[in-house]
């Protein structure tokens, strides 16, 4: 048996959705997210965030989603502020830029950027004689977990709100794996509490449970105007919107989301232990779903017929850095096999 | 009982879709349409359309299909020429500009564009000395069925054909209802005829049959370089491709696209008769799934009372056109309703 | 002698302007637009145009003046509205969709828009409850002279002045050629009443006595908040921003850029005479600097001998349209041997 | 006397440019490039690079330069590489992602490039099986003189193109500055020289001895198809583009081009020695026109009341790196005034 741990999207939905897609199949439902359980999911995600006033929209994936609301929110002299690991600055072909915009990132540490480095970037900004020569700071983009698996700590966090807010720029969070950073065992941060210090953030479905979607969710600044027909200038609106709120609804029914987040960090921990037991030395260790390993060159030939694995990076002429993700669907017979594959190979 | 024809996307996938969502639910496949699934439908549809050569990519709906598709086939000095009641032209929001291109609309006839007007508008396109500070002709979109639900004939596609390859300009065929264009009764032109006369051209999935997905095609052009890498700079990229996959390897399957597509027509010329029977004026009937009715206004308010339509224009001070279409999902009892609504009405 | 005929741009500056392009030559003076001349220009425009309180930008030329001004006032869901015939919809290569929005164009008459054509497009519009998909109207764009060299009554503009007003859509002109528009025997408005009528417009200095730059005035619209950084952006901002300014600045010292309107359109009706008196039948005669001529094709070869002119469009089998003009430099030996080769034609 | 030593674009045109626009003003030319001074110019160009296939266009300004070269030559899916300090990353506004492309920039070290870094970067990218959801490197982007007034030797810029070459990636030359390189006595390469190590260069007029003007040389790389439309496109093609074809065809007669710019690197060498007679410390001594000194703040009040100067960069908490410039058009009397001025303040 081959272990698929390459990443988090391996798999399809979870089975409450699937059941519900089947109840709720031969109804008649207007298009266009308008219908009921769209209505009904934004409701409950509302209440999960304790913010009554809260708008919310849902497309189908991440790229889409951080190309339109970050396009949606900038004007036309600014661009957005993130650390060099943004997965927009690296992963996403150029996406941000396709809207016009530029991104401008700063150096970070694990994943995160520090409020102390975009506070000396915003002074020294507003200090610059030729800053109307420069891309203006319009909106700054952090992600949680991070693209390392890391999470920001709620004093990080409300630093960095602090920076925005005296700085009046917008701060956005990108939570393609929001489930996986909330239930970690190191997370002191809530959803109440994203949605208080952010403006506006994401709540990844296709990562957590989903087949697709993602949930936009503004608290702090408004819903930008026309805000459905910039979906559609986009290609962004899908006509039969029920299969977004209808996931999402499911999601938020039951705590559905967070289960399916704890159950994903507690498989990450129990792969944590196995990998240690057999002297896999860590790259990274996170608190959350992917976990990064050094491998030497050697090794990679035999484990790659056992396990399926994501090539992070050359660490040096002899060994990569790999990296292994768990899911809200890894089961346990997976983590065995993973095992019995470490003990072949004697990693 | 308030009967829905207002569209033809108010209705979930079809039941074979949904029984092998859950059949393919636990497998671990790779992500991003590199699954096999994806890999499958691509052949079958490859057979379908008489076409071994045939590139294939699918795309989640139909205004992204026609942004991803147009923009990557044209040049920098290029824009794309179809009717002026074209989908790209009218209702979807402006998603080809926002690409950086112009949409040349010429004068259509029932939602068709003639060989004759473009071979027209292309000689003296060529002939005018200003060409150059005007948009170049660099692809001609058609759609099949056409927004007002006609066909062209395969003696129309294949003039059309000929001009656009005298012009060394590729046809790309937007096929959001293609399955109720091929089989209406009407309809002289097959799946492999279409691959064969047009260059590019895509198979409507979110219409017919499924939750989402369009299916685009690529005969009589190469495939566009770095095709996947555009599509995620588009945000069109899903990481879970196996959802379009699936559904497009399972419409493949027993020719149910096809038996989709004639159940939609069938109840259309059910519908029709009934709204015959009736005494409904058509403004405009049609060989496909979308007939156009004249209402006085007065008899609006109460048919809105059990029929939900889509308004489709003023026809004068006193009398509004409406759509109203049938699908894959429309059944029996709905059409019953209907005709026991219009003989409440008195229709 | 070959007459020059061709355009209004086939000369350069007039003679003020290359006066004091000398005198001011070795002067240092700051960039980008900060100049004294321009701060001058602008105050002298202001004047021109009895308003106080307007804000005027320097721009290089047309097409970049068009693009800039629209993509900077439209928001994400808007377009721009035109007659078919604007010159944004035809001789600008898609530079406006470049920006990333629609050009939504409505039938014209000799290149005018009515008011009564736009206020049924916009009540049609708003009537419309599928415009959530459509783009919507964000500015119109009307030229005086029009691109067939017709000029609006002041009557046609204060009618279509007031559509825009109710619907609260700004009103935007292009005076590429105003200078011949406002000195013509049959023009009705004034630059003041084109500051009033319209929002944004702007002032033609390539065709009327400049080397290039085109005057952007502010007037029922605020300017758009960092303006020159989108300049800048749009690649639209001259480090050499005097050369605009001191241009403007001297074309508004001493009506000059009213005298030399009125030296182009006084050519102009002398031309017309020598044309009339050799029977050459008008396609269009104008009140301003460009005439529509009709030409049998086979007096083309010997009049091409002996003149310049733009083909304009053929008007049947044997026939062919073109277009003369003058300009601010036309010479009386011009319209002579212009005279002379008409006679040797026997046109 | 207030000096002006803030820039290099602070005068207006040599004598000789306006002496011949005085000359031509009356010839009646065709418009948009297509003049015989345009040809006249491309012709002495390509005789000044010994290159005689090279195709040349022309454009007014710098950004604008960059933004439609750049665009004209990337491919969908690819961005432009540049060192960090690049001016098109840090001062155009954001000009060449408003065009749809990112700019990937990599670590430089006193505003270069080094083929080592390039080569290293592009060898990862090529290892890294996640490059098709990364910006592909389509284009290498180095200006000469660097933004920081420094020089790539012939063995750095070799190295540079061999690297581009072997990895099939045009190399493009910012030449804002171009004379002020070339003629500086630490230059060890020559025109012809660049116009073989690059693809694509543009030789500055706007700040060596132009009003306006940049002539874009292609040497390694075909012309783009259709250029002068994508300029139109991108409004940047001049009505009158005799203005810069005249300019370049006069700075490409007798050498002109090269004795402005040795002009400006012998005043700069003048300034240096009075700077350093004076003790004002370098913060970076440069072969070419710009040079960076550091000041203590409590020093720059009175400073600037003698001379202006361009902030750079704050250095520490009490001092401040600034520019001094000259140029084609510095006069002794500047410098001498710059000498009284250093003198008072004891500098």
């Amino acid at each position: 048996m081959l272990v698929s741990l390459e990443c988090d999207y391996n798999n399809g939905a979870c089975d409450q959705i699937l059941r519900r897609l089947l109840e709720t199949n031969r109804e008649r439902l207007p298009g266009y997210g308008t219908d009921k359980y769209s209505e009904s999911a934004k409701a409950k995600i509302r209440s999960a965030c304790g913010c009554d006033t809260a708008d919310i929209e849902f497309l189908a994936g991440g790229t889409q989603t951080n190309a339109v609301v970050i396009s949606s929110l900038l004007r036309n002299h600014e661009g957005v502020v993130c650390a060099g690991t943004g997965h927009i600055h690296v992963h996403e072909a150029g996406a941000i830029e396709y809207t016009g915009h530029k991104i401008i990132s700063l150096p970070g540490v694990l994943g995160k950027l520090s409020a102390e480095t975009l506070s000396n970037y915003l002074e020294r900004f507003h200090d610059d004689p030729s800053r109307e020569h420069m891309v203006w700071p319009g909106l700054v983009y952090v992600s949680y977990p991070t693209e390392y698996g890391t999470l920001y700590s709620a004093a990080e966090l409300a630093a960095l709100s602090d920076v925005c807010r005296e700085y009046r720029i917008p701060l956005f969070l990108d939570g393609a794996r929001l489930g996986y950073g909330l239930m970690s065992r190191e997370a002191d941060l809530t959803l109440p509490d994203i949605a208080k210090l952010c403006d506006v953030f994401y709540i990844g479905g296709t990562k957590v449970g989903a087949f697709c979607g993602e949930a936009v969710v503004f608290t702090g600044v408004e819903l930008p105007e026309h805000f459905t027909h910039f979906m559609k200038k986009h290609g962004a609106l899908l006509a039969k919107g029920r299969l977004l709120g209808l996931q999402f609804d499911t999601l938020f029914t039951d705590d559905l989301y967070f289960r399916l987040g704890e159950h994903g960090v507690h498989m990450a921990e129990r792969m944590k232990t196995i990998l240690r037991e057999h002297g896999l030395p860590f790259f990274l260790e996170t608190p959350t779903n992917q976990q990064f390993i050094l491998m030497a060159d050697h090794q990679l030939v035999p484990f790659s017929k056992q396990v399926t694995y994501s090539y992070w990076e050359k660490a040096d002429a002899d060994h990569t850095v790999i990296r292994l993700a768990t899911s809200w669907a890894t089961r346990d017979d997976e983590l065995e096999a993973l095992r019995e594959a470490l003990g072949v190979i004697g990693g």
